[in-house]
């Protein structure tokens, strides 16, 4: 099962930005975990990370019959673009939408998602575990 | 770990009620499943379900002390019950929302969750396995 | 024909409450004269009323293959209950909502109802006289 | 008995307009037979129908003192239309807002009746019927 | 000086409409009344009225190079027809609207008015005599 | 009769002030404007001008058994002082609220009226005419 | 191939109205002009025109089934006759809506279009060429 | 004078439940404090809570010429409960709101309230002694 | 215990203004049972009224390091003056607000306070009394 | 005639995206077919994409002075690009916008464009030749 | 160069209002401080200070044709004072908003500004060194 | 002291947009023109500009422990950017946003600023001498 895993805007900046919400590890520490939870899920995981929305669209149309599924974390841009959103919905394949912090906690505006209507589901405020729990649903899924 | 696992409203319909939503599992069979699933992961898992939002304030209270953790789903009562968020401030416990469907593709007023702010974290959009996914979740989050 | 009456929140005071508005029969009498319509128009009436919300839900679930039809005066919670609104929806009936009073004449709250939108249809102003114009047209329905 | 039935914009076309809506009997259809329902209830019933918001403001005038009751389904101009509800409150009558589909149950702006509030009551979702409804809820009427 | 009254939808049922928001005189006697007050002005004021938003139209149309000014009681129109407002644009002659209520004592919806914008002003509350003063004020205006 | 005319703030401004939407008649040559009129209409005439909400609610506590009837342009608070509407209300005398713009024709929010629900009708859009009229009414009411 | 053109209120109006918006060309050598251009696409045009909301109803219906195809420029109504709309879903015929203006350049509540939802597409904003172009998307309709 | 205390969801877990904002005094110590000041106060109070919104229905309308006012802490469904705000109009009793912590300096959603429109008055902020200060008000109330 | 008691606009027209909401008894009758009460409680109350917002503002400085509290009652500032909120805010000090009337069963806009988040707490509907409640509530605050 | 067209997000998976809405002709055979088009109406037509909303502003300021105009289908971003739509004011061109499928019959939230105020005018629903009628308009528009 | 500084409601009470926001610095040590400023900017700077909002609008009346330019921090006002708004526009001078605060990090009503549209332009978040940018602004200024 | 100023979308293009807004110095000499400006403050400045709005939020990570502040005008993205916000967030340093119009002035949508809460302050409305005011508040931050 091959999944691209796409990071949004600011979660390279892991384990420098607002640890109170988003925990010590850095990006790289993550990808290592997430990796080797692959592995053992026997997961092919590929991460990109992009700061601009159109470069996620980018990376989403390029999933496109090369991969079973879309893990991604669209980060601010969860709450308003409709470019991912559509972009999602042209591919139409299985994503999954994953927040490291429970987006229900904080500003009113974040509680919205403009982008999980695309999505088969969404796991939220769980921390970098909330990666982990979109793999084992992925593999849920498979042959559905 | 002991985990008292919540239904609300209508959730013991599952079987009969809008099957494209919510699939063909009768609610007796998603109970047994859910008690093989925690058997592997060595929890200890009570399920209780109520109609009434009051009674589901008083389940929630019941598990002070007593449980570990509550993943709760509060079906419709996640849309305006403000007891049952204070319920869950008030036994301040670990505790997961959890959602079969993905309330982010149906109406409008499906997609805030008042009582998801006093959880760690929500899933939805899984089916029955969201379950699973928060059971994975409570061990993970266990001796933190 | 078999017919479930559920009647909402504080209907149970009639006669008492707000007579302006009510009207001057008590809930007994209102029962009486309902069964006595009933009789004539050869259905089989059940009459039940709970001030809970969740139990209103468990009158509509418990009709389930049971009646040939709700009638349903789901009073204050017609504004505010999604879940009786998803317990109709569970049980797929043929359901009628039934107002005393013109829910268009009061208060800006009241004009909207959450719960119609599972039904076939709405009725309200007539005073109790409500009721017998659904259990007409529940007969009017029947066979089709 | 004297009422007149007030028909809004489009019910002309019934037959012709969205008939998974509106069903399948032409206007023409639905005069007879409810003019035949009207004889059986010892009403003396007049229709007329008009496109034209003002014409019907005119119509409900036209009513004063020459009928005892009206029934009107104002259709589109329903969400509207303050005209009308002016004229309804003018006249003064025992009026009875009809509609042949269930207006919860489509889009959002079609919830709201601006006219209903002049009215005794409302009767919404039973098809053709309804009008049926509300000829019988003016007999129930007379004499108050 | 030559004026257009134009009234709106229902002020041909003064006398009968709400009294007590509009008083006891007639409609024709309230004519006969301004057209007195128009003489002592030296104004020639023709009087129509109309419950049709599209005649109200034509007939501030109508008044294009004919009339040196409109008076208008939009009534119900006052609060939602752009129609009315556009023909007052396309004229561009002066017009005042006029009012015999006080729509700010009045529902909340009638505190807006749409059409007033394309008026020089507007008066409103002083029953009749609210007329009389558009009048005095078309007078004033006179050669500016 | 005796009538104290109220000014609001910015209003001493006139003649400097935006002379595009209010003219350029200076306040003083304003007042003596107005007293003229008043002395023809034979009405005593108490000009006061204030910028302080709160002086505007003393003046018209203190017109309070000892005038006839109060003639106010709240300029800016017009939109927002619910003291002013309440020092009205207390008073419980004649008022009427005059503008010299339409305001009708400037920002959205100026549309609104907080205080003329307390009058007995509004003046607006006729520059300082406006007052005139409103002095005319005055005269009309006396006696009622 | 027939096609109905229907013009909204004020149109007829053109040469006259607000001419920085609507430019100079009057109505009828609008007509003329779109005759000709009409002949050239070999389509069969028939222009009316109506400030009436209600007469716009009965001509969009009196085109069923003796047009191919309806041109609407429903001018203010546009932005408020759910009645319009509803008689273009009556129909069910190819319609296309054409402003003359680029409404979203203008007030905000020009911005919203109630009647294109029931239209193939909307053009706007071309002065009087709008109308040609909704020709040749007639044209290029054709057929399919 | 008998007076009826109906506390509301989740009071029960006070001592227990946020501290920062309700106290430390657990629910029983609460009940034998009000009980002793109620007795200062020749007062005989029977205190009842539930978690059940339409509980506390059945508490209001059991107090119905049983007690001489009822003293209510509505709790949580302070904010969306219509059913307890009607069973208040319904016994027609006189009732008093009284809230623990200041409603005013917490969500923006626990400021509106709407029970306490069927109340005579509303007491917030002032910890367990809010009770007490609803006992006074209810004897000051005594013979009215 | 010294106390500062300031009242705002329009409460010195108290058994002038709008009686049936306010009641008979004057101000001056007011300030004098009001502090006959202290007395009896220990407090050496002043009182000061004034309609100006400002000056209220500077009323509450003025209590700053002199008085042990403030009750205030905002009359109509309660419902947009920021600037009382911040004067309260600044001082810092134990606050309580009063209201003679329940806000709750009037205006919609009356139902927000914009000031009483800066108190400790809120009393609305006791009439005069909610001041003796505001000092009793000061008393036992006292020494904390 | 020199004429740039900028396609926005997702239009490059044309054929592949939500074919019901889109249409079978994948973007490679839209941009052959348009070319053919263009060189029909005799217009240079140079066709860019980008999924970047940031790139489409460097598009649009890229045609500064050397198009003749501008024709844009911004895609999602139309409904929020406040940067597209300065762009497009910065420079200051002949800018048509360009919808493929009728943006009146789909989602809320993309009845509103942002884009749109900064063009002559707005084409939508006529599927791929929409672009045509967009370049006709333009040729059109040559000389004025 | 001559600056009239306008203090708003409660910056008198610096030093002791919310010094986590405002500072520890009191009123009259900013004056001194800020009149030091002043004299090496070469401003002749006069300071006054206000709770009242008719004063300030006083206040920026007697700067007219006095000063060359003011300077206001309007404080609580700069949310609601359209008083304030229209006296900057009446004596049509050059003004410059200042906050001591970010009030964009503050509570959301706090965000908007309803007077900075009257001012050449607004700086916030400073401290009391905004008022000195505010100096520097108006000497570049000087001359345009 | 190092500063980094990036420049939002289409301010590349100043000198050619909208000229009554922005002024008529192009990019480039107010690049040079900051340069000077910078050296006299002893200001190590570097300037870049992005029309993307995720590049900027890359330009403000890459000032993370290289810059001691960041002075940025998000221009458009001003209003949407909740990416910029969460970088600027991120990286926790000292930052100020800049406007060269006055953004209270402009468009509605255009008052309100997403980006702001994450900066020190804002300064807008005074032209390209915003920036220079930014960098010299930078300097009086400078220790602490």
């Amino acid at each position: 099962m091959k999944i691209l895993l796409i990071n949004g805007p600011n979660l390279n900046m892991l384990g420098i930005r607002e640890k109170n919400i988003y925990g010590n590890m850095t990006y790289d520490e993550m990808c290592s975990y997430l990796n080797k939870k692959a592995d053992k899920l026997e997961i092919d995981l590929d991460i990109v990370q992009s700061n601009v929305e159109g470069e996620i669209v980018t990376y989403i149309q390029s999933a496109y019959k090369k991969y079973d599924g879309i893990i991604i974390n669209p980060a601010a841009y969860t709450h308003y673009s409709i470019a991912i959103y559509d972009a999602l919905k042209a591919v139409n394949m299985k994503a999954i939408e994953v927040h490291i912090s429970n987006i229900h906690k904080r500003e009113e505006y974040r509680k919205k998602s403009v982008t999980a209507g695309a999505c088969i589901g969404q796991i939220c405020g769980f921390g970098i575990f909330s990666y982990v729990m979109a793999m084992e649903a992925m593999k849920e899924q498979e042959g559905r």
